[in-house]
């Protein structure tokens, strides 16, 4: 038996998207509407009625994991998306490149939006170094602006608050611990000591002179936010004792991937922006299921984007090539022997251009399920499906239909 | 006002099961599909959604408890079911007669299905003792090779793993705590020592004797599995005020009721194999009700085990005998003054042979329900169903509808 799990970030719309109708509604989908006419249809809660999730703690309900018991906060899933090492113990942050003047204020959280030399930044962070001797600092840049430290030692915590301002204008704030503890007032403290020390080790550097000549904004400075300890995690195989796959390029659902054990693989000319070629994303995932994989999660990000950034044709155009996707699955799969679960990880309506707490639409498909009458794929059409409403956990779900459980009890 | 509960084991079934049917769309139900028109329906999570139930996880989540605070291990319910006495602190096992050579190789898990003669075995094993001198030990044999042992003492612990290694043809396993405590420690070294003095008494008994001269395997040694403390349970009657009886022949689910409080009646010839006379059980329910119960649980297990044979006839022969129970029970309540609950404690589909985490149909009826236009009673139709999906809690629901529920808050 093979899964497979297709997650649409940002899928579910309100009716104020589109002339009374969502996206989706609006979307060309033949291929999405044969999994609801071939499947069960419903109502997924991310997390559960009545919480607005992060797309952080919506992977991991979805997983089947509870976010109120294991989730520490973003910063582990960024390093680990971006191919950094994270052990038990070690706290993770997300960094920007920005930009501070002499005092301090922050004049830019981005540095310009920086998007070239940040390996020559990367470099010079190397020399990072905490006056606590038993700490190590390890700093990797990602794409533009973005970037991610960790920081290892015994007695350290990720109970602390962000060096940064989350605005412009301002000065500079410090970290500050969130709870009374040694290893939180100690955390914090070396992250002040290491955001100061990044001041002095960027605002000179050839890049940044250069940027200033140009009239660019310099990258001085490190922010850092979403300080987490690596969360205590049983992965994917030793709770079903199956190997999969994940196929995303948001360093957030790779981290993601990473975390629960999963292999993570690049689909190639695919970069996590709505003009990715997620066509290759399913390509990769039928060929790793014959490659032996049990299960293939495929994480498609463009249509949170265009919500995003309210733009509803945008996210209609991006709903129709994720149909694409699910073409190439209705062809290549092998129907017999598989579950697909396809669904978003929250409601990101064009209008309010970020995320809420209200339902999306969830469709499985396969031998093992009942079907239902439903016949289209949307907010609407799902409220008569026959799997009712369900609070995150469709992975579990999809394993069961698998047979991939152990028995609970006796 | 009275309440009844009838649950029909292993119910649900998949689209697999028949010819694209399940096995439940296959039978002749005129009296369940009766339930379905006067009632409402729906689809129960016997725990929650993607959680695959165990038979004893199923029942208690049903009667409205949440295994993950009160589940011990099966142990209890076997040693309540055969009719030991079970005490706070006691510690208790199911157990195996078994065969195994001179240097402890398990031959069979079953002493090769032995039917005759366990209650020599049992006066036997009723000279085993600790060399603990403070604790007590109680053995009963029940059908076949099952039987069930108590501990009695202060300090034992239900966190040890079996001795008894689930496979033939290698070593018997010792048992080991699970959990660093003393009190594992103990319990696990108190369970060795009984195993091998088990096979000490038993070995040269008449009964094993003559077995081995007439080729057949001796039942020489016990096997101990699903070690469970005694849980915190409080009864149906502290919880609700109400008196019920438990109609059931299987050890388990007279052991459940025990636990919950439930006085244990067994009807006349019933085995709790599919060839019982299970109508006996709903005349005996008719008759607890009349003579002052408030409350009847009805227990009817071949569905499951045929499920759990393969054989989809006779899980459809079956179920069409579960009809006849339902036909007695609409002729022989008083239906302006009873509500009843029918499901199933979990989805056993006959491809499969075993519990799926797949949901199982319910239907309510009752004075006090409001009916959806269901008009039948299995996986597909319940789909439309008004009571949508629940979780467990069926009891509470019911007695919800019988007004017998303490009010939370104020």
């Amino acid at each position: 038996m093979k899964a497979v799990l297709v997650i649409c970030d940002g899928l579910g719309g309100r009716p104020t998207d589109y002339n009374g109708k969502t996206c989706l509604e609006v979307a060309n989908t033949p291929n999405i509407d044969e999994l609801a006419r071939r499947g069960i249809t419903g109502l997924l809660d991310p997390i559960k009625p009545g919480v607005r999730p992060g797309s952080d703690t919506a992977h991991l309900s979805i997983f089947g994991y509870d976010p109120e018991k294991v989730y520490t906060g973003r910063g582990v899933f960024e390093a680990l998306g971006i191919g950094m090492d994270v052990q038990d113990g070690d706290v993770c942050f997300r960094t920007n490149f920005a930009t501070v003047d002499e005092n301090f204020n922050v004049l830019d959280r981005r540095a310009g939006r920086i998007t070239e030399g940040t390996d020559e930044l990367e470099r010079a962070l190397q020399s990072l170094k905490s006056s606590q001797p038993d700490v190590e600092i390890f700093f990797k840049a990602s794409t533009e602006h973005r970037g991610a430290i960790v920081l290892r030692g015994h007695g350290l915590s990720g109970q602390i608050t962000d060096a940064d301002p989350h605005k412009t204008g301002v000065r500079m704030i410090r970290s500050e611990p969130l709870v009374d503890s040694e290893a939180a007032r100690r955390t914090a403290e070396i992250v002040n000591e290491l955001v100061e020390q990044s001041y002095h080790i960027l605002k000179d550097l050839p890049i940044n002179r250069k940027r200033e000549s140009e009239g660019k904004l310099p990258a001085n400075i490190l922010l850092f936010r979403g300080a987490a300890v690596k969360p205590d995690i049983p992965s994917m195989e030793e709770l079903y004792g199956i190997k999969g796959v994940g196929i995303a390029a948001g360093a957030l659902y790779i981290g993601i991937a990473r975390a629960i054990g999963l292999e993570t693989k690049r689909a190639e000319e695919t970069t996590g922006g709505a003009d990715s070629k997620i066509i290759n994303k399913a390509k990769l995932a039928v060929e790793e299921l014959q490659n032996g994989k049990d299960f293939a999660f495929i994480h498609l990000k463009g249509a949170d984007s265009c919500a995003h950034d309210h733009d509803a044709e945008a996210k209609i155009a991006y709903i129709e090539k994720v149909d694409e996707v699910i073409g190439y699955l209705l062809d290549n799969l092998d129907w017999d022997d598989t579950h697909l679960a396809f669904t978003g990880d929250h409601t990101t309506p064009v209008v309010y251009g970020d995320h809420v707490s209200d339902p999306v639409p969830v469709v499985f498909v396969g031998p093992n399920i009942m079907p239902d009458d439903v016949e289209r794929f949307n907010e609407r059409s799902v409220l008569k499906g026959g799997m009712g409403r369900i609070s995150g956990r469709v992975v579990p779900i999809l394993f069961g239909y698998c047979n991939w459980l152990k028995k609970y009890g006796a």
